[in-house]
């Protein structure tokens, strides 16, 4: 699960006039989809020209304006002033990162929301999807289009449910999409937390420091997603737009609140992570405090032993025990007896030999 | 006290339309049972049929309707309908697990709950448990019909005074019961801290350092459970819903301040807990201080000794102390003296010896 | 100053009826004191029968009804019926622990309210109180009757200010007491923190990790408990009941001030116990460093000198510098040499000989 | 900077009555300057005797009353009543240490400050400065009466801007001059933690673990008095008191604004004390890797060698090494070998040679 | 990234009146340019006395008015009371630093905000910058005229977008351009914590610590004043000032979002900073593990050793093995054995020989 946390955003030159747009260069290139519905039925296709767009702007249907890749200058300012919107929320949708957030311009609404995705290696990538709501239409913009809103199509193509229903509706389809994407992200993460107890509590390594540090600030920036979302759908929730109908509310409260469960979730995942730094530590310690007691065992034995052998090397010319008969071999007994002893009481302070038969009576 | 954190819910697939219900598979085969009552009695029994819970559904009596088991999709949706349940409440009701809440929709109300229940190891265990509550009648869904409502179906029964409120002191009397529910598994969370606080002190182990985790993250789950409970509780007692009475919203303020004492003993659980792992840690330090102290003292002692023999033990042939009558026994006198003054001086020191004979006087 | 921190409440079982009241079993016999007083005079006694209580309802006089002993529910419930008491007021009076708080109710308010004290030993005893407020009348409920009201039984017997107040200003005297009682525990627990931190610092002892850690769990507990009182006597100050006139509420606002005081002491005491844990692991770390430099500086010096002694001890045939004239003083000068170079190296470092010095200098 | 923290209040005794004063016992000789002032001139001098006050009483002119000095009952009493004094104003003044806090009483508001200053030795003083504003005087209190409102008193006597303004404007602008008082303390802690800084990463002695924690004392003491007085002058500058004209609120808005700056100025450095200590203990642990790599070095060179002589040192009847011409050299040659390629590892390792070289290049 | 957190602030004397100027000494000496424009052209110029600025105070033309360096009392004085300006704000203005704010005056609204700039060495350099706001006139005070506003002055000069709006556009053009340059320190701020994110965790060295240290301060001073900037903008984007047109309060929110995102970057990279103290903490526990193991391998392996060779040194007379004519042989064969099944144990407790292979496998 790899993620930088260097903010690295697309802005204008510092200074420059609001609403100038900085360009990704050399940016996918741009595509546009349109669907347009009703209860009677579904029409899609590609458009080529952004003056195409022009009889969907105005109802009754539905429409729904996808832009994938945000490389066209010239065309995003020809839908700005197609669809009259605000120069600042056209430049919030280029110049990412924004911060997520649901704004109230004069005819339509902007909503900036963060895509989280896990890739084939499991890590996160995370990607900003612009919405404008207007009264008939919602135009959605994503940097590099994945599939990630094929559900949806899927529903309006197939279902009537949602085509009975206004831009509003569509508008919370494709946000709570967007959300609902954050639980496969929270599932891995927490199994990843689940993984990394278990490693730094039974087989702490270098690697699991790193893995854990890494965790944590992956939960930190999805916390930080996650608490903009709630904010931004507790706004819409609450009704701060006009173009959210009483009814379309409920649903997004609904998001609203899968937004709080995930950020709750979050929450705890971050203390938990910082916990698990200091099971991290406290497993160093016991390891090391095992090491020094090996050390301290084989030292505290055979240094005296040492010492005594020491003794009886030397060359005095008056050292009467050489001579005795029995020296030798009593002075291996007082040896192996008093090793033995250490022995005894090194055990008894749990220090050697039950270190490998259970967790539970393992002495730290 | 085992509970992994991870978050696996069960969701409906990304994108699904909302309404979608997220069945269990294999879930426990749904059971429903129905009580209706009034002043003048009761009358209960479980239904096979939908269809049968019609007459319950306009009063005047009230009907208290208990599902088991979620696995059941036409007969939930048939419930929906006959009850005029919002798709969404349904949805929240299946598609587990939801954050606690309350909320109002059209001709009802919403309550999530979570139960808290210790098993026989003593480990706790978390369920969602959902109640509907209309003028007339509380649904209450759960996934293992377990007999937690048994005391209320008593009271209902035997006494008097809930047969003679509304439906509002039902779902109060159903809500309060899961709360207190929570003070057992409190009781015994401080009484695994006051162990473990001993643990730690006196004898910190391998596992100890786990267990101190593993009740981190128990308290931190409770915790977020119980925040949620005092915040719906909290909505429903400042009368947020206009299906409970005046007169029942002190009883819902008086289980909100259930919600309250339970969360801030779960507060100051949690500081207790990021606490002992301090003191764990310290016990670690301590314990390294102490191998390191008989290592050192015994090295200190023995290898100036070691070196002192090993000078007589050299083979010059011009060493005149080799031959000097009392050299050996004044050689011994010097080292027993010299290990001596090592002695006292590592006593003084407090490193030796003084250990066993009480904590206070223990130097660290 | 021993505390423990399990949750040990006296709650009727799960499920129970609201307002079933759990009373503890072999409680003090129930004692009833009742002053009633008015300006021209004060009559008090001990009342044995509930019903003898009945004329000090109505005023015009103040009635200050003590109830010592929570063990006797039929007159607890005569109580309850003679001044209109709410069964869930009653039974939060019995069913100990409830949160501190205040809550109005018909025709009286609810104050529960936790004494702290300091018993010969120094350890705190908390318990709880609570006080039913009438217009004309206060009952106070106390489990364990202690002379902690003396004084303000010693004003109205003795002044007329008091007498010439209502039972507002009563009530305010009471809970101002119980108030005060709290600055003799944190002038205490200030008083610990500052042997604590001379004992981190200077002389850490392994029972000094656990004495911080109880001051820690001391403060937690009461800071709860303030934080509480604080709440409810902001709700009192603000005038949210009835009962509390205009005049009285600046009584209760003063009685909030020291409330908040308190807790913000104890905040601070709370974050001073976090940073001394910190000194005491950093206590243990320096002598940790002290314990290996001694070690270290041993082996260094006289680990080389037993290689070089060990070489002369070594039996080859042909060894010219064993027969050398001077080599045996040459080898001592050498070593010595080599020693005092060593010791100077060690003690340009810090690591010898001015350890005992003083504190400032002493290198860690 | 020595601070103690233990809370010795002078309270009456639990229970008293509240107004009752509890007068400090041996305090200063109590000591009254009065200034009356209008746009024509000041009268000033020493006051013998309250009563003499009366005329400063109803204005027109502004009269700054001070009093040095609390340990004077019936003067504070008869003061009290000329004044027209609530008795819990009084005893706050009086009974020290109440929070910093501003509040209005029927004819005049409180204000309860806490002035900081730097003594000799460069330790914190604290002192509780009460200030009683009426109409048309200002009565401060202090303890031990300082110079530090000099410089007001100079400008009353020297300017008339402030001899233009009324009563507020005098408070405000001796709670200014308390508040601007925190500014060299502030920046006097700046200077020692940034002292402390140097010390913990280059030279941490024992002593610095001392002084981080009492910098942290010091400055949770000082954000909390600061917090206090940010709360009092908001209110103040927001009219809360019908003593504070339209115009003088934008003067308390800028004493408002300045305790919020301090406050956050204090906050950081509260989070730079607890990095400060996370430093050293990081030094600590550097330290300690320091040592037990010399350590390490010499034993894992010298241990094996020491053994190998020990071989050439044994007795065997039949050890033909011993014979062979060449042996010894040879032994040198090996031994001599052996440690070079020790050396080279553990310089690989970094564990020797580089470490006084640069901070850069120093391995952990 | 130096930077250093001492508050060393301008103030006048403690007790001075207030509006009292401290004025820099030896500051850059003043410099005043004046731009005027319309839609209609561009009148720009350094002025030299300050009296030629008042033909720009009343409009209809906008008018920004730049003073690089405050050292001028009189000039100052002389422009405040051209414009009107409170004395409180002329002092804000003077009296570095002054907290973030935007507050209003009678006439005039005062913006203080905080310029962040990289230095040539990657340090982080912060300046006060102020602006008073009229009707037609924004003033802008810079204590060392920087090129900061080139991009500002050059629309004016070349677009008509600028000229067209108010002098709440151009106040809002200036200050964005001071929050926009945050982004380039914070993505420099991002950019060091890999750097020590990857040295923390891979090649800790005593400098680590202080570089993390250090980058944590910054980022607490800049989260410091960019919470001021968000909370001065967003008062004014909800419209507290009467200068603020509602068309320009949509580009001050835009403003205000931007304070939050870099405000909620710096709240994460706080975080991130304390965990890489621990993951550096860790890392030295992993060095020092290391460090030991290779010292108890050694000493454990050889120490045993040592004992028996000194066994066989001895000089018993009666010593049979000494004869024996494979016993040098034989004690050679046990010894390796000896130590070649310590190094098996060792190995399968990871203690050597895998350490360099990869972090993965890699014990710690």
């Amino acid at each position: 699960m790899v993620q930088r946390f260097a903010f690295h955003g697309r802005k204008p030159p510092v200074g420059a006039h609001p609403g100038v747009l900085a360009l990704p260069e050399g940016g996918a290139p741009r595509r546009i989809h349109a669907i347009s519905y009703g209860i009677d039925g579904v029409e899609e296709g590609d458009v080529g020209d952004i003056g195409a767009l022009a009889p969907l702007r105005d109802g009754p249907r539905v429409a729904w304006i996808e832009i994938d890749g945000l490389g066209d200058e010239p065309g995003l300012q020809q839908l700005g002033s197609l669809f009259g919107i605000h120069p600042l929320a056209l430049a919030d949708v280029v110049n990412v990162p924004q911060r997520s957030k649901a704004e109230s311009y004069e005819g339509h609404d902007l909503v900036i929301a963060w895509m989280a995705q896990l890739d084939d290696e499991g890590s996160c990538r995370l990607e900003q999807v612009s919405f404008l709501i207007g009264p008939h239409w919602v135009i959605s913009f994503e940097e590099e289009g994945k599939d990630v809103f094929d559900p949806v199509r899927a529903r309006i193509r197939g279902g009537t449910l949602i085509r009975s229903q206004g831009a509003d509706y569509l508008a919370y389809s494709l946000i709570d999409t967007l959300i609902d994407g954050y639980y496969p992200v929270i599932e891995s993460i927490g199994e990843v937390l689940e993984e990394l107890e278990d490693e730094a509590v039974a087989r702490p390594t270098r690697a699991t420091m790193g893995r854990i540090h890494q965790a944590r600030r992956l939960i930190l920036t999805l916390a930080r997603a996650m608490r903009q979302h709630r904010d931004a759908l507790g706004g819409l929730s609450r009704g701060e737009s006009p173009r959210i109908s009483e009814g379309a509310r409920v649903y997004f409260r609904d998001a609203y609140d899968h937004a709080v469960q995930i950020n709750e979730v979050l929450e705890s995942y971050r203390e938990i992570a910082v916990g698990l730094m200091e099971v991290y530590l406290s497993s160093l310690s016991n390891r090391l405090n095992e090491v020094m007691k090996v050390l301290t065992v084989i030292s505290t034995i055979f240094i005296p032993l040492t010492f005594l052998v020491g003794v009886y090397g030397m060359n005095f010319e008056h050292m009467p025990e050489l001579r005795w008969r029995w020296a030798y071999p009593t002075l291996w007994v007082l040896m192996l007896a008093s090793a033995g002893v250490m022995w005894v009481f090194f055990r008894r302070k749990g220090w050697v030999g039950r270190e490998r038969e259970g967790g539970g009576a393992d002495d730290a």
